[in-house]
């Protein structure tokens, strides 16, 4: 496999995406079964004979399996967390196997809301089951199964990303040596669950949304563009604001820098995401909560006996660094003995996972060459 | 007058609210006139013989003029801010006469949006001209004026009734001889500008808003009640959310407490108030920018020779601390030697003005024994 890593600039040319199908389908957590379901995944790095080194990124709400690295040497960007997966980067592909599984739901290659339904020739659409947490874990075991992987080398997300990270280690605690969660929690605060709640909202609203069956349209959707404005915000801080856009106009107009720049996103999102993604994936991250599935936080962590890393960042206010410290007091608590909680200060709020790499590899580094 | 002084258990019974008709019309600060045009204000206690004993009591985006008291005895509730002006209360009407003005572009009785055009014998709508928060000042000076008071005692405000005290002082600095002004800016922040832009994006967006000419309809507007969520989130602390909802769900359902009540919040709100005075009262707000307007704060507070009692509170994120820290230091700059700030922690966010009753009102009656 040596042959296929080739370095072009700061990232590497990495292997073209890969298949599992299900012919039987997949189980959703809820009980409904789409059949055939194909989950899409990527790996980089070499998984070593004693299948050891295998860490597995788990990705949040927007992106999918392109984790890192380029298909080809003139692709206008690397995959999405490029910065901390790559050679001598925080996740050493010199050292560890990186697998990264696009989850149902998401519409990056995995039967989502999107896919044709063979039975029907027409999208799931509005048909496409509720989606869970337990769900994103469950394909990312299938493909870990399906590479011969029994236990992890670490399990490691931000976000979205960091509580999948913790529901592997309350429903498979033994199938990983180790745990890396950023700017998460066991359940999403209330303040971050209404402005969830209200994005959701704002999909609904749009009569072009037609309760999910839209795929006939061209045009973007109004309200997935404003939902993501309002998603947007809240992965923002107000020091990052007052510092890139504070109240300036746009040259020569009265519009508002910060104004343009959202509908620039909106709309740049809009035309790539699908809304029934959106609604689906955010919900599931919504109704997550281990307190209220286990009974409490530590009976949640009582199996895992692993090593784990917790980072947040003390601007993040859709996951508050308060609430990474609840989970670093109940893994003590259930007996965790190598638990840590890196506190990063930056202004960079919740996004900070994707920008201060300087910040974030020297823990994550350090704390893999211990595993 | 004091005949009509008559206590109703924690408040009092008010006069009915009056009328300033101008018949040649207001000419708004960008230049368009409304002719014929109604302007409705409320007084509270009584105006001494030497008319010095003038308080204006500036109101926010959703209240209107009726600030205190009851019109009748069983009336559901007494008026916006009757926790402040009462007998014996922050701003005592046995001592001060109260004035409070509906401002143009609001909906509770000035000509509004909303008010029938003569000239079409339709509302006037889409074609109700853009608001500033000048246009605000100078309906409340032209209601002094009419009352025969060339120097008001006080002029108050919190939110964007804080702001408009700031344009009085800008504007007509020596026409007071003190501002109180509560969880308020000179502009509003980045962040706050960008929730504000959002919610009437999510107004213009709702095909039923048909570019403000809606008033055929008998639904509320969603986008209108969406709005008024991503508004009411804003004035929430994160503090007070997790204290009055939490994670909770609604008995016996998956709904989200804090859903129930925004939705709740929201349909009430829609239901009472007019979305072309929404958006146009906001954008007043957003546009106000004094720094931008005179040069600096120092030059805007550069005529103001009176006294100044500024209050913020630690948990509001709409208008924080650090903006009025910025006032006071523009006015000490300018030569204003009477003035400070009060901050005051609370765990009730920017809404504190209207809840906190027993941090508010001390200050701001031992402030006004000083004037």
């Amino acid at each position: 496999m040596h042959s296929l890593l080739r370095r072009i600039g700061d990232t590497f040319l990495c292997e073209p995406v890969k298949s599992l199908v299900l012919p039987d389908g997949f189980r959703f957590h809820h009980g409904e079964v789409i059949s055939p379901f194909t989950i899409v995944y990527e790996t980089f790095g070499e998984l070593n004979v004693a299948r050891d080194n295998a860490v597995l990124v788990c990705h949040a709400l927007s992106p999918g399996a392109h984790a890192a690295g380029k298909y080809a040497p003139d692709d206008a960007k690397p995959g999405w967390w490029d910065g901390l997966i790559g050679y001598e980067k925080g996740i050493d592909l010199a050292r560890w196997f990186v697998i990264c599984v696009n989850f149902p739901g998401s519409p990056w290659g995995t039967t989502a809301p999107q896919t044709t339904d063979p039975s029907t020739d027409t999208p799931y659409g509005s048909r496409y089951p509720a989606v869970t947490v337990e769900d994103m874990v469950e394909s990312q075991r299938l493909v870990a199964e399906h590479l011969g992987i029994d236990r992890l080398a670490a399990v490691v997300g931000s976000s979205l990303g960091g509580m999948e990270v913790l529901m592997w280690a309350a429903l498979h605690p033994r199938r990983m040596r180790s745990i890396i969660c950023l700017a998460a929690a066991a359940a999403v605060p209330v303040a971050s669950v209404a402005w969830h709640l209200i994005g959701r909202k704002l999909i609904q609203a749009d009569p072009a949304f037609n309760g999910g069956d839209y795929y006939d349209r061209k045009d973007n959707l109004r309200g997935l563009e404003l939902a993501r404005m309002v998603g947007h915000m809240t992965y923002l801080s107000e020091q990052a604001m007052e510092r890139k856009f504070g109240r300036r106009r746009r040259g020569g107009t009265r519009q508002f820098e910060v104004d343009s720049y959202l509908e620039h996103q909106a709309q740049r999102f809009a035309g790539a995401y699908d809304a029934n993604s959106y609604i689906r994936v955010q919900a599931a991250m919504d109704e997550m909560d281990l307190e209220e599935q286990f009974g409490s936080l530590d009976k949640a962590f009582a199996g895992f006996r692993g090593k784990a890393l917790l980072v947040s960042f003390d601007t993040d206010w859709l996951f508050p660094s308060k609430e990474v410290t609840r989970i670093h007091e109940a893994m003590q608590q259930a007996g965790v003995e190598d638990v840590s909680h890196v506190q990063i200060s930056t202004p960079n709020g919740h996004d900070a996972f994707l920008v201060d790499y300087p910040l974030v590899n020297p823990p994550i580094r350090e704390f893999l060459a211990r595993v």
